[in-house]
């Protein structure tokens, strides 16, 4: 029984390896059969994939491919054979040199989007605009232009490292160090961990961004989702405990009545987002379940709602050569510009050397047994609290 | 007799190989003295150079350096021993990482410039500004801010191979993939191929551009091929058979009588550009053919019009400190704003899936009786063709 | 006794050496104990320091770490032990890659500031802003809009070399060459010197900058000497000579009294910022010295007056999360924007091919009786030029 730690990355002290495969037995640590995993982090050459970092995650079933190089972000994965991810038109991982974030009005984001999951934050997230702050008098005491999406996805990590144990049913950790800071901008960090117990079809993030900076400082995180086929298809279901869900604009509240299935492919569609307030479970946990039509597969997402408490919907069935994916989106705010979010109180403040913490769960279901049992216990969460749908954008939501 | 293929890069495999000198030895296939050739691929370190890949090329007479990490352009050469190219101030080849296109105003590509041949497009090419799309009430649907001369010139390709052929006198392809492509901002794809016969000092190009994405695609596309020393000097001439000449602005009209003629490195002049329309032969193809003073060499680019009907002559004799060069430009549109060109019916438009080729050939003279013969060919081009030269910018071509 | 030579970085030769530890020994030179020394260059990994070069020179007490990468500027050091530099939000040296320039507002420069010496120019530096040329009737002639300090900090060296020598006290050399260039750009050359004398705790920078194209250029240099703990506290004095005396704006006009004394670490500490006009000594030299309290640690800049006119005092006593620290500036102008400077004729212009050379002494003294030396010799600098010292911010110097 044991807890070793292997330094995959440390800017400072000059390490940086991808050389070693750790295993279990490279680390000296026990392992069965069953339960066997590898870590090895590899770079990518050519194209704009060059210099980009790959951690290949293998244990029992899963497989994950987090992206040290962006944010940590996590590119793709298979949960018993069944892919996770979707096929976005930017084929391969980008390394940020290449995003341009003020490119197209401020969407540049976009060149380099096509993860699994990525984070939206840490200083903002939401549409590119302009970030105008006012006193009492509406006098303008700051403005700036916020690209999409804020800096975080497009950062790499300074420091990697992988945190194991055989105790019990063991545990895997790989754990990387962010800054988001600039002389006279603010410093906040992102320390972010990705968890998985050997064996299991199941993968947690913890994160906790703290603010190093000695003045008061703005956090929004969402957590960007995003999952194609085989869950993702004709009459798809998205299962998710809410109070209260709206559309986002006038084009998501054409397709209320059917917010939560999902078209195939469909050219000449545009993207519908809905907006909720998620039920909580008895620790706090919100849930956001996608079956595809047959309801034998599903992704499942749970998040601390203490921190995470919006739940967004993003609709994108568009055709597969543009992207055909859908986002579950948990959120500390709204992905609106980050002025109405500070109007409406959704905007994290966190004192000097203050920290917040995400916390996230996932679990992919591959056969139907497991699939229904995400749905029960969707139903239980949703059946203990009235659910009211509006069919027109919510003022306090969306401006 | 083969026919063998060598991957150097891709992404997706894993392949890059900054290794292997590939021969006709290395490839099994049989090759004589006058026409061995060698192909490698090498990267470069430091300055803006860093990390820049260099195919080298050497074909008997003639050799040639392809940058992959800059759109497959070619950055010099030189054809029994006549260098091929020209001295930009930028001196060496720039790692795109380092170009801002949106730098001075929307002309940040310049940072980059010095190759003898790079592609202008692919999406657009041309003057920066906004590119406005109204409806027929004149109502704006999009607007775009458009940087100089698009993107494809420092879009680094994801896929890079050599086929080589010893059938007959043999052939060599070196190819390169590359997406231009956003999510929410569609997916062109360019296949270049650029064949070379053992031991013959031409080249050609190669390129095909697909829609990959759902919708309807724009697609401008230029080739500008620069020339310097010793092919430009004082007293060089441009020969092209052409029905029509214009110039692009009062600037290029001063000089329209000696439209074709250049002078030596001249302080304070700046840039004169001639609009043309080309005359073809009975393969379709058009030809630019540049002189040296005593035509004793000749730089000769000949292209497929069926797709390049227009051509550009951009006359740039400035002092040699500053970049002394022509270009020889064939094109899809002119180097105006594509709104402009879109107004003129010179934009190519690609349904999903759908492709345009692009055909080019080069072909270089270094003596008077190789040069004569370029020469005279134009001659019976262009006797064949009567040719309006215009005293002022015409309309429907410059705005 | 010999004069040797090793090149480090050279692009157009494909040398690039990050393996070779270069000492007397190496390079056949004579050394004794007392002053033996070392240089290798290292290229760092991971974070936003992936690709930086890192020079590191070990001299007797010196230490220097110089980066080539980002414009052959003075990451920090250490002198018998004492650590030269500051703590800067942004910890670790950064590519120029991930610094967007034009970001907020355009001074996204701060996102990679965190050196004990790094150039600003060299077409420009100072604040952000339009630098609008008009002719005499008033007529805008050009409009640029320029972001904070210049490129020169984040472009990179394509030529480094080391020259060493062992005649009488020896000498080492690290010479770096950097082209800031653009096609219809201008072409500006540094060619940068540091220079040390083993064994002694002084260092010393000789910068040529040439006009490498053929009309006019304009040219501004500022050296941001940055200084934290220990030779910055509570209590330290900056000691200059001066003739004139004036902050920059109200902001500095505030503290006037205490102009040149130092507050520890103060929350809500917002920057102040001196210009100065100071007294050369018989060489034509200026003199900056920051001490500690108790005087007991000095750093002191020595700077050619005849380029280098101009000194400001950046104080900017933050708390140290957010970076405490100052800055010691001699420059060829003050860091207004440029059209300010060049209306009040503090703006280099080159003719072609004419180069301006900027020299500069740097002396660290660790323990009182050296830093009561250096004091003694401002003194009496002083005592010889009577000091005007303004309360308010001076026409000429600030607008």
């Amino acid at each position: 029984m044991a807890n070793v730690h292997f330094q995959l990355v440390d800017v400072d002290q000059q390490v940086f390896d991808s050389e070693t495969i750790i295993t279990p037995a490279s680390l000296g640590l026990q392992s069965n059969p069953q339960s066997d995993w590898s870590i090895r982090m590899n770079r990518l050459h050519g194209g704009l994939s060059e210099g980009v970092d790959v951690i290949s995650l293998h244990s029992g079933g899963l497989q994950l491919e987090v992206l040290p190089t962006r944010g940590m972000g996590i590119w793709k994965g298979s949960a018993n054979g069944v892919p996770l991810g979707w096929n976005s038109p930017v084929q391969r991982p980008v390394h940020p040199n290449w995003v341009d974030q003020m490119r197209r009005g401020g969407i540049g984001w976009l060149d380099g989007f096509n993860e699994l999951i990525c984070r939206c934050g840490l200083g903002w997230h939401g549409a590119p605009g302009n970030d105008v702050i006012c006193d009492s008098d509406g006098k303008i005491l700051s403005e700036q232009f916020l690209p999409l999406h804020g800096r975080i996805a497009n950062l790499p990590a300074h420091k990697v490292s992988v945190s194991a144990s055989d105790d019990g049913p063991g545990r895997i950790d790989i754990t990387g160090e962010i800054d988001e800071a600039s002389m006279f901008g603010g410093h906040l960090r992102l320390r972010s961990t990705l968890s998985v117990v050997p064996g299991a079809c199941e993968f947690r993030i913890t994160d906790v961004v703290t603010n190093m900076g000695s003045n008061p400082a703005e956090v929004e995180m969402l957590y960007h989702c995003n999952i194609g086929e085989p869950f993702l298809g004709e009459g798809s279901e998205y299962h998710g405990a809410a109070t209260e869900v709206a559309p986002r604009d006038p084009r998501a509240a054409d397709g209320i009545n059917m917010w939560n299935i999902f078209q195939g492919p469909t050219p000449g569609y545009s993207e519908q987002v809905y907006f909720t307030k998620p039920v909580a479970d008895a620790d706090g946990f919100g849930m956001a379940v996608l079956t595809n039509a047959e309801a034998t597969a599903a992704f499942c997402v749970r998040f601390d709602t203490s921190t995470l408490p919006w739940f967004v919907l993003w609709k994108n069935t568009q055709p597969t050569a543009d992207g055909y994916v859908t986002g579950l989106e948990p959120g500390s705010s709204f992905p609106n510009l980050r002025s109405v979010e500070r109007k409406n109180g959704r905007v994290i403040r966190l004192e000097s050397q203050e920290e917040v913490g995400f916390d996230l769960k996932f679990q992919i279901a591959t056969n139907r047994q497991q699939a229904r049992k995400l749905l029960d216990e969707v139903t239980s969460l949703q059946v203990a609290s009235p659910r009211t749908i509006h069919s027109k954008p919510l003022p306090g939501w969306s401006s």
